[in-house]
């Protein structure tokens, strides 16, 4: 076991110069774009560890190797030749609610908004393990991709590893269309792995390759990255599927600099969109005074099928003008829920807080 | 005059809460993305003022009114119907740099990245003023997105104007394609105004409308903000026509965290683009020691045409292994230049500082 990383945290409501940069770089949904059952192109989250690469499609292939009986290469034309599966997914990064938390762990530092749903199309990556003749030890297959950089003093190509039962689950991708066009270079052109119902880390982008392996991979992305710790010496527990949350499009208009929300007296339709990675959902809630009380939110049918985000509303009538405090919540089937005051962790990962949105109501 | 904005300023290295919010929503162009002449969806710069309007592309359509003979509505599909021209533009906010100026103005906290270039397509602005019928003492045209919010204090629409003259050149479009397809949302979907060679603001997305006025405008967005001050009660003059700047794409492979760069010893091709909306780009320069001594890229013809960045590229030898401050500056035929230092003004805008990349040289 290699030790965790130290942990660096920041300073309340001060953002270091790191951050921006990260932040600049990465970027979120904007909330409002939630109205968008899939994610327009160009507003879906994205965390790119290092930098995009520069990848030929003409002549990019991926190594199908290790424990396998038929270790082979296959091109792109090759993989779209194969059996064509479309799922609508919805996924977040595993760090969304980082900033929130106190104090604060130094990374991609999200509010709210590393999320979006998109229609990823590709081949199911099961058939194409079993055709390449599994090893009786197999253990678990390693994806790797073409992005390349240093993280916690080590130079790396990103990668992270599957159980064998996790890889072949029918809905694991090798996707290579997102919403009915080839992958854009930022969403891991030309083919990139996609895991429904894991946190983004699992969807390796940019693929060059996998890797069958009969011992557990032990590689920065796996085993120091992407664990929930308590303590910053403790292995912790790996990160997988995506927790329950709801989010709401913040009604109104906003303020530019502050963001907060200004809307006249009256009736407003709240809306927002719920996800669970483990269990359908199962509630969602919205309070209208910063938390005290909370009623039920209409959830509307699983239209877009198990994997992406569900569609809710909830009908408010502001008691009165002045300052509100709007939240929402989600709990799923499974008894996994949000909670009212943000959770902590090493590493930042999976804040279940609940989002509050501050509003004015003009009387 | 009604008063400036009362300025408001950060303390070096620590983003408030704000500027995180922006940072998480607006995004800029990841400076790998520098390798693409034309910026795909989703990697070109995004400033939104407020949020992204909610817009029926079948029922919109454009308000032409105010000193005109014939006032008028056009859809969607008569303003697809006249005359076509296709433009790559290299469009630029105005903030640009403005988180590396000392005191740092409060708003979109930029580094280097608010640009991206792409292909626009549209009808030309001039002829349809001119159906339109100017009144003789017509002055200005202003133009009104669909976006609201609330800035300064004033609840407003996002609104610009520009002088007749200016409105009339042949390259202000009203722009309905972007690389060939219709507009995302966030690009201002149906149609927006495209002013080649002028900062982003000019470009008013979500066009509702365009009102031909007898007197100079006074919105918030023409005379409160988007104004070069030295001093928060001086009427400063308008932001225009974007002034020089090099970017490089960041050699070698980055840190994750710190962005930092690492790359073996030996010859490296620096690569980058240079633009100016004033004039063509004359020079593009480069140095490794932070800019203590300059030397000249080679720069490559304007491919793209006159409104877009131009390639350039530097054969950097290293001199020895370790650390490096790269730069890059550019100066235009019309005498503007980058300067070496941060520029400062009370709006952060165009701040003419050479981009600083820290590199690595492992030996």
């Amino acid at each position: 076991m290699p030790p965790s990383t130290d942990p660096v945290f920041g300073e309340p409501g001060r953002l270091t110069v790191e951050e921006l940069q990260l932040a600049t770089r990465n970027h979120g949904l904007p909330l409002e774009a939630l109205r968008y059952p899939l994610t327009p192109a160009g507003l879906h989250y994205l965390l790119i560890h290092y930098d995009v690469p520069a990848v030929d499609a003409e002549t990019w292939s991926l190594e199908v190797d290790g424990a396998v009986a038929l270790p082979r290469r296959l091109t792109l034309e090759q993989l779209r030749a194969r059996p064509r599966t479309t799922l609508a997914v919805t996924m977040e990064c595993a760090g969304n609610g980082r900033a929130l938390m106190d104090p604060r762990p130094l990374s991609q530092p999200w509010l709210h908004e590393a999320v979006g749903t998109a229609e990823w199309s590709g081949t199911p990556l099961g058939a194409l393990l079993d055709e390449a003749g599994l090893d009786p030890k197999a253990r678990e297959i390693v994806f790797t991709g073409l992005d390349r950089g240093v993280e916690g003093g080590i130079e790396q190509s990103y990668a992270r590893a599957l159980s064998l039962d996790d890889a072949r689950r029918p809905e694991v991708l090798l996707a290579y269309e997102m919403n009915g066009q080839p992958l854009l270079p930022q969403h891991g052109a030309p083919v990139r792995l996609v895991v429904p119902g894991w946190y983004g880390m699992a969807s390796v982008k940019w693929l060059s390759g996998l890797s069958v392996v009969r011992e557990p991979f032990r590689g920065y992305q796996q085993e120091r990255s992407y664990r929930f710790r308590l303590d910053p010496d403790e292995p912790g527990v790996a990160m997988q599927r995506i927790r329950p949350r709801a989010l709401m499009i913040p009604p109104g208009i906003p303020d530019f600099f502050t963001r907060r929300r200004v809307l006249p007296m009256g009736p407003c339709r709240i809306a927002g969109r719920a996800w669970s990675g483990t269990s359908p959902i199962a509630a969602v809630e919205v309070s209208d005074d910063d938390g005290a009380t909370w009623r039920e939110a209409t959830l509307e049918p699983a239209e877009l099928g198990p994997w992406a985000w569900r569609s809710w509303s909830y009908d408010w009538q502001p008691r009165a003008a002045g300052e509100h405090v709007l939240c929402c919540r989600a709990r799923d089937t499974g008894g996994s829920a949000q909670t009212d005051a943000p959770g902590w962790n090493v590493g930042g990962y999976a804040n279940p807080a609940a989002q509050r949105v501050s509003v004015t109501v003009e009387g």
